[in-house]
């Protein structure tokens, strides 16, 4: 792909703007480090009106997806449109139609990604997907071409600007999570309908396809154990703060012994560790491998050209690489995968220390009770404090921290503790996270 | 190259046996992910007994490295033995005799790189060296490719483990300089001769190669700006602590409209900035691009087998892109490059804000002096503090931020402020980088 390639731009919302504008602003650059021109040949949009003016004449701007797909002098098509449909159809149009495809769409590929690489490695063509996962931060072709000497042990993410946005001011403030969404919904930092990121299921969409690109496992949505941080209070925060911890939304992704876990919860992150010092609403990203080991990679996780950045590299790459053989080119999992029969860990087995909150009333014996449970569930407690309870009467909170040990079995004693008449309200579990 | 990769290993240090050692531990993953079988055929060692028991018996060892150059299967040679001769007579003589190059030589690169990246172009290789900048950090990727879109503003990057751990032990301690850098040698994190560490020249090679790629200059070394940390003392860093900043050896490179900066000096940064954070012998590298806006790059500068990933990655690189034309893979600027006639800064020119430490006599209308010299230079005054200095009786240190300034201007000040009766030694002058 010498000659040039001709974009058709499927999407002209803030990252196909972004995108768009950036191709300008930089075409010279562009076209000496691809060696290729890029252009924009047509943009499909809802409101072809509001596109219009923001476009060069020569650019052909109409309303139907098909448009694009169906001419033959467009080589490229960029999904920045989000959503399932018409987007999956677009793309699979194009790729059976030998077009390469660029998308920032993170929950199609994330919930229909094995139809979408096999039918691109069928038709020899790539689907590339960088502006996906964590926006202006090159952490897909970190992975696969910077990292690829390396047997990935785990990564870790603050993948959700929004959420972390949310803690980070929750924890400089002591305000509470609904306080703080308004505010973050005001700035324009959440949605009116903030469900996708607060209850982690943004998050979920974007650890799942890195762990497909780590571990080689074809996405499967049902397997990410998932809790947003909706349910989350200050005095977590703040406790957590005293010990020596700060609160972050993490998804996270490990190869281990019984499989590989895809999990997204808030986790005490040692605020030591540069992630836990990730603030406001940027993303960040903690590869563990065995060669290179730690190594971090942190910037934009939104914006219309922070994204529409990763959307020309992938563009770029395509064009240099683009006469490459199929074979040599990194290469999704797909569900033919002949390894990949049940990759998955039981979220059971997942090994992790603990913080656990647990209300009881203020009397002696109490105590007694708790870590004979703790105890007889093989939990092994690495600290423990008495907090006051100032708006309740004869009642304290107990914080514990737990050595590693099986979610299974800390499971079985919430269940057990819950039980006892001296525990006066649910037990708040959290996962800490050493990142070593 | 869809067929196999013959690499002749010329060195094995510690990065030579890391990258062996990762290429035989991971061979399956890595044919898994280049298409490729990469397999070590010879290794060029000076003592060749150490290497033999080290290295499958399949593989020749010598101590010649015209072996490497003149076996007609090799097609990659990897140049680890680092050092000026005879890195660069074998890596020439490789280029002439069409075999590609990888190399972690930062030195010899920054000092020759012109003329090695001209005869790789001539010859249709490549010369890759992601493992000459911040080992495993897959930095030079991330310029080329990941943010290639990208019009690159500026580019700051701790990568020099040693000066990174003395001044980290130094704020954590604070310990004098000799005293910490005496311990970083018992830890073999220093060398015996710590120059080329300590004196930022180390830095200065780097910073030089990450401007190479992100501006399109030909290397340069003369234009370089250094200053090391030797001479620095354990009160000004506390000092900066107290303004809220944290002293970092700092390389900078920065795209102007006077120019190309070029420079390596110790650094105030905001301690809330991510890069104030990274702590020891890590390194990390933020890069300030008009669309994805500020990335960091954070993880192991140094160490076998930290390094040997980076080795891989270019080798998993070239198995996958060598079928590319040569005039669509990243190009190195050379000498000829007609764009650079003289695309440098002149260092006076720099614009920075500026820490001063002025030892002065305790006397009336010293401070109306100093101000006065200050203002003549044109230079605006952010904060002034008056220390005492417990030692010396009758004489207090003034410490002054100033607003953005001219390098010349403050030159000029410092050399006025230096002649005064009250000014009782030498003035301290630091830079601070706000990193926004």
């Amino acid at each position: 792909m010498a000659t040039s390639i001709k974009v058709g731009l499927a999407g002209f919302g803030n990252v196909g703007k972004g995108t768009y504008d950036v191709l300008q602003r930089n075409k010279d650059l562009i076209v000496k480090r691809s060696g290729t021109d890029i252009s924009v040949k047509r943009v499909v949009a809802r409101n072809t009106a509001r596109v219009v003016p923001l476009v060069a004449e020569d650019v052909i701007v109409s309303s139907d997806w098909k448009d694009i797909v169906n001419d033959p002098d467009i080589n490229v098509v960029v999904e920045v449109m989000g959503g399932i449909e018409p987007a999956r159809s677009l793309i699979l149009e194009a790729i059976s139609k030998g077009k390469h495809v660029v998308t920032a769409n993170k929950a199609l590929l994330a919930e229909y990604g094995n139809e979408i690489f096999a039918a691109a490695e069928k038709a020899g063509v790539n689907v590339a997907f960088e502006a996906a996962v964590a926006g202006s931060i090159p952490i897909v072709k970190g992975l696969r071409e910077g990292l690829a000497a390396n047997d990935v042990k785990w990564i870790a993410g603050i993948i959700n600007g929004t959420c972390n946005f949310i803690l980070s001011t929750m924890r400089d403030t002591g305000r509470s999570f609904a306080d703080v969404l308004a505010e973050a919904q005001q700035l324009g930092y959440a949605e009116a309908d903030p469900t996708f990121d607060i209850e982690g299921i943004d998050t979920a969409h974007k650890i799942m396809l890195l762990a497909a690109i780590a571990f080689g496992v074809p996405v499967n949505m049902q397997k990410v154990h998932i809790e947003g941080i909706s349910k989350l209070e200050a005095k977590d925060i703040k406790y957590a703060e005293e010990l020596g911890f700060r609160i972050k939304l993490l998804g996270i992704t490990k190869n281990t012994n019984y499989g590989v876990e895809v999990r997204v919860h808030p986790a005490l992150v040692p605020n030591r560790r540069l992630l836990a010092n990730v603030e406001g609403a940027m993303n960040a990203v903690v590869v563990k491998g065995d060669a290179a080991e730690s190594s971090l990679y942190y910037g934009k996780g939104a914006g219309g050209e922070p994204t529409g950045s990763a959307v020309i590299a992938d563009l770029i790459d395509i064009a240099r690489t683009a006469s490459v053989d199929v074979s040599e080119r990194p290469k999704m999992p797909t569900v033919d995968s002949k390894h990949n029969a049940n990759p998955w860990a039981d979220f059971g087995d997942t090994v992790c220390s603990y913080y656990m909150r647990i209300p009881v009333e203020d009397k002696p014996g109490v105590l007694a009770e708790i870590t004979r449970i703790i105890a007889d569930n093989k939990i092994s407690i690495e600290s423990l404090i008495q907090k006051e309870a100032p708006q309740k009467v004869h009642q304290t909170e107990v914080i514990m921290m737990t050595h590693t040990t099986k979610e299974a079995d800390v499971q079985k004693a919430i269940r057990t503790m819950q039980e006892l008449s001296s525990v006066r309200g649910p037990i708040v579990l959290l996962r800490k996270e050493e990142l070593h």
